[in-house]
């Protein structure tokens, strides 16, 4: 397995702190690049997801692009298939849609966050993607 | 010189229309990945300036992130001082802040940019940042 987290442009970060980790099964890695701010109306990072991590079901109220750098993950959202990212790839994620990501059994992924209209307040997080389904995903 | 096209993440895109290379002065190209919405605010595309390259100083009413993923250039902000920008770099660009960026002159530049509050309305274009300017850069 290719260590990706050595060839991005941004650098890994930190692990995702200890009162945010509930959201995510497996582990994670977040440099925050635009904190949240009133002049941009956005947040901007980087996330590393290591093999099998994914995060749970959520929703930003102001919508969300991922603009995917590294690896090969899932996107899926809510009453739809999901669907293989890959690098080059542009998910957007229209506000209050339930969706989730992360990274492939087999292999890290490393995406960029734009969570836009981030003055609308914080993600809503709901239920995991477990393991009876994500270990189906193909 | 490397030819840094050849290592980006996100395709080189389009040559810049010719109703925009006028606020250029030098060879341009755009992939836009998201473009001027509702749902976001904000539009998202990958740019790249060939060596010497550089766009005219100008002003976005919403402000702008850039993202560089590739080569070396400078950005300046009127009234300091210009700035080499490297693959890693986060240029936060306030609303209505006077500033231009391009590429170094044996350097390709490549980079993300993420036009915030896209919905404040377009780029105000002013005056070109003229060769004996430019070339005395170091």
């Amino acid at each position: 397995m290719e260590d990706i987290t050595d060839s991005i442009i941004f650098s890994r970060g930190n692990k995702f702190p200890e009162s945010y980790r509930k959201n995510f099964i497996g582990q994670v890695w977040i440099n925050i690049l635009v904190e949240q701010n009133n002049e941009w109306n956005c947040t901007i990072g980087n996330v590393t997801f290591e093999p099998g991590c994914r995060n749970n079901w959520h929703k930003h109220p102001g919508g969300q692009i991922l603009l995917v750098t590294g690896g090969k993950g899932w996107f899926q959202e809510w009453g739809k298939e999901e669907r293989v990212i890959l690098p080059g790839d542009v998910v957007k994620i229209p506000a209050n849609k339930k969706h989730w990501h992360g990274a492939a059994r087999d292999s890290w992924l490393v995406h960029l966050y734009i969570t836009t209209n981030s003055n609308r307040g914080s993600t809503e997080w709901m239920e995991q993607v477990l393991d009876e389904y994500y270990n189906k995903l193909k």
